[in-house]
């Protein structure tokens, strides 16, 4: 039985934030993490040749002001994602090569409907109120609206809208039938809009830590010390009116507070005694993970970079989706991040590991070259058969969940305390938000310890 | 650690009828219930005066074959669920006396809206094939939109919209905004229609047994003997090349397979080792539970019956909501049932137990006058605060889900097998479903022996 001040559970950023932070303000935590690593829905590969492989989130952009502080604090800095020359919109089989944010040689009719669309996301975007989404005037009529309904009454051209589907539901890495668009526009909004989400350069994929997420984790875990234990999946969380206790496989935490810093969907699989209120409770069971497979295929160099293609690729219903540039801060060696998202990523997820490859690989040739066919190395990740990631990126809301449950998103449950990208109001989905998080939820259990002094 | 042949989680009217007629088969069987008490979704209570209370699951009615050939099984008769008199509806305060299904004296264009969405409804469900709802040529337009879109798109009378939203939104005892338009025809079809599903005379509230849902699960209890384990949540499935094992609270279980009868979202806080299949893990975090508060308030006679009611009435927005006559066969004492559910059943589940009596008999002192205001008795079950229930009456799917993941509803995941009411693809979400469920995988084992020894 181990005594502390504070048990966070998850060794996420939302997780060692929290951690860092309350160790910093002179308090004991234990942090237990269920998986044998760090980093939670980020995770750092580090080669041989020094270069690394982010298999999980892997990009900061502006506006994400706390990982930045992060980045600041460990002296960790960032570059510029690669996106000089082309990319590539295959649209009916046929590839476009286009700058920019909309592939105009598509079509002018598809390019203006996705263009209207993009602008209407936004507009509707800006009614969405981010402390409060579900309590809005609109909330209920957008929150009844899914993703697919929204695309089919809105955007006419087929070509528009299935790259639509692709690009957005891929946010969800779910099939745009199961989200809502009241959750859509309220996670787009928590970015900043739709220009965010889906930009490049000055976007969410706008800049990469130099030595990927784990250049940051690592730190953070090492001045948290030995209070991080790994592999220590916690099954039960007891509360009485002096603390709780946390049960682990192999540990028991006796802490004033918990910080449970997982997604919805694993924080479902811990008993809670007492029982959780009850909309917390059915939140657990109505947040859902998506499914993704994160590829890098590895060269000996950028090929593509020569031939004036900037990496990044969009494929609907291609087994390679979505591809863009990976290479460290050096551009040596080659790297091309392959992502597939949603029903495709289940898809590709039930072929064999060889044939998923020759799949991806071959997919890669017909849009880069022959090149593309024969990396040096092939690291794949597929966080949906990761037991306590359940899935990935990010939980989303289907219909009618926000306006029903949203507001038990980030209310602690007497001395358990929620944290987790999910629960933030600002940069909801992304690493930045976990931080968010993590610090909120540190200041939260803080201020309690005030109260009580008073 | 006990050896049987087979292992059953869930002591429900699904769990039961796997492992009755399992033993009838000659095989040894283990029940693992996690509950402290038999029957699931269905619970009666005996009183003092020999009356009882079904708490949960209570009707049986029409085509539901297997549930009557179980009472005959076991010698319990049925008796006509009580509809002699008027019914009343309450709309914008002024209740309407009437017989019939619509009532008619609210508004001739209200009941017109009314009885024609009905008939949509029940046209729609013509065209969903039971045996694969996910498969037909419609699935993804009907999947995508939720059932409070298609109210909106379709019922333009107030009224008319309310009391379907309540009755139909209701069978699901969720927000008519968090469930699936496919999902909806489905179920109702696996009844054979709307008229089925909301009528009583003839439909899905046509009758009930005598002695209640206890007076056939105990005979197959006692039949099935002491291989029921009461108080044995089940935490952990592995499965390897010869059998499972099933780990529970304080019993360990060996048998050739498991059978897993309980709700979605109550399977996915076991641990399966190796993990589920995707789809099967996924359908676990996406098919959840929704909110039901049934109360018996009880009488020294049905005095509404005096009064010309039947005891049956709807109050959209009522903490009342809904109201039936669930007097025993002999009419003595008085039985009025409420129930509550959805978002109202969440925010009348927030008073304290004394304010949400009164709340309720306030309400029925409206409807039903002075009399209904001093019950000798007063049973209430929150079934979403019961832990091993996670809410009631059965599991929804979300837009999206059922085409996505409905696939894996019943396919067996390697030595773990599918019961449970959600599992049957006719009577689906009645007890009648939940037999016919235990009897086909009681079914689908035995036949795994045969294959073995082919």
């Amino acid at each position: 039985m181990t005594d502390v001040d504070y048990c966070v559970i998850g060794a996420g950023f939302a997780g060692l934030t929290a951690a860092l932070r309350l160790k910093q303000a002179g308090r004991s935590v234990a942090v237990l993490e269920a998986r044998d690593r760090l980093g939670g829905r980020t995770f750092t590969e580090v080669r041989a040749d020094g270069s690394w492989i982010d298999r999980g989130g892997a990009w900061v952009g502006p506006g994400q002001d706390r990982i930045h502080a992060l980045m600041d604090e460990f002296g960790v800095p960032s570059y510029q994602q690669y996106t000089d020359g082309e990319a590539i919109m295959v649209v009916d089989g046929k590839q476009h090569r286009y700058t920019g944010t909309i592939p105009w040689t598509m079509s002018p009719w598809a390019a203006l409907n996705l263009g209207a669309a993009l602008f209407e996301l936004g507009h509707m975007c800006e009614s969405v109120p981010l402390d409060a989404p579900w309590a809005s005037k609109q909330a209920g009529r957008l929150d009844q609206l899914s993703l697919a309904q929204w695309l089919d009454d809105n955007v006419l051209s087929r070509p528009a809208h299935d790259l639509l589907e692709t690009a957005v539901a891929g946010c969800y890495t779910s099939a745009a039938s199961e989200v809502s668009l009241l959750f859509v526009l309220y996670q787009m909004a928590s970015g900043g809009g739709p220009n965010f989400v889906l930009g490049v350069k000055d976007g969410a994929q706008d800049a990469r830590p130099v030595g990927g997420m784990g250049a940051i984790y690592r730190p953070m875990a090492a001045e948290i010390g030995d209070s991080i234990h790994l592999s220590q999946p916690v099954r039960r969380i007891e509360q009485d009116t002096a603390g709780v206790t946390v049960c682990a496989e192999e540990l028991t935490v006796r802490a004033r507070r918990a910080i449970v810093a997982v997604p919805l969907a694993i924080a479902s699989h811990i008993l809670y005694e007492p029982m959780l209120p009850v909309d917390r409770s059915f939140l657990h069971q109505r947040m859902p993970s998506g499914s993704i497979i994160k590829i890098a295929a590895v060269y000996d160099e950028p090929f593509w970079r020569r031939d004036g293609l900037s990496g990044q690729s969009a494929a609907p219903g291609s087994p390679a989706t979505i591809t863009i540039d990976a290479c460290t801060d050096t551009g040596r060696p080659g790297i091309l991040c392959v992502i597939v998202e949603g029903p495709i990523a289940r898809q590709v997820g039930q072929l064999d590991e060889a044939e998923r490859r020759k799949t991806v690989l071959g997919a890669l040739v017909e849009r880069f070259g022959d090149a593309a066919g024969s990396p040096v190395d092939y690291v794949e990740h597929n966080w949906t058969v990761e037991r306590y990631s359940g899935g990935g990126m990010l939980s989303h809301a289907p219909t009618g969940v926000l306006t029903q449950f949203g507001h038990a998103l980030r209310e602690p449950c007497g001395r358990i305390h929620w944290a987790g990208t999910e629960s933030s109001a600002v940069m909801c989905g992304w690493v930045d938000g976990a931080v968010r998080s993590g610090e909120r939820v540190a200041s939260e259990v803080l201020e309690h310890e005030t109260a009580t002094v008073v």
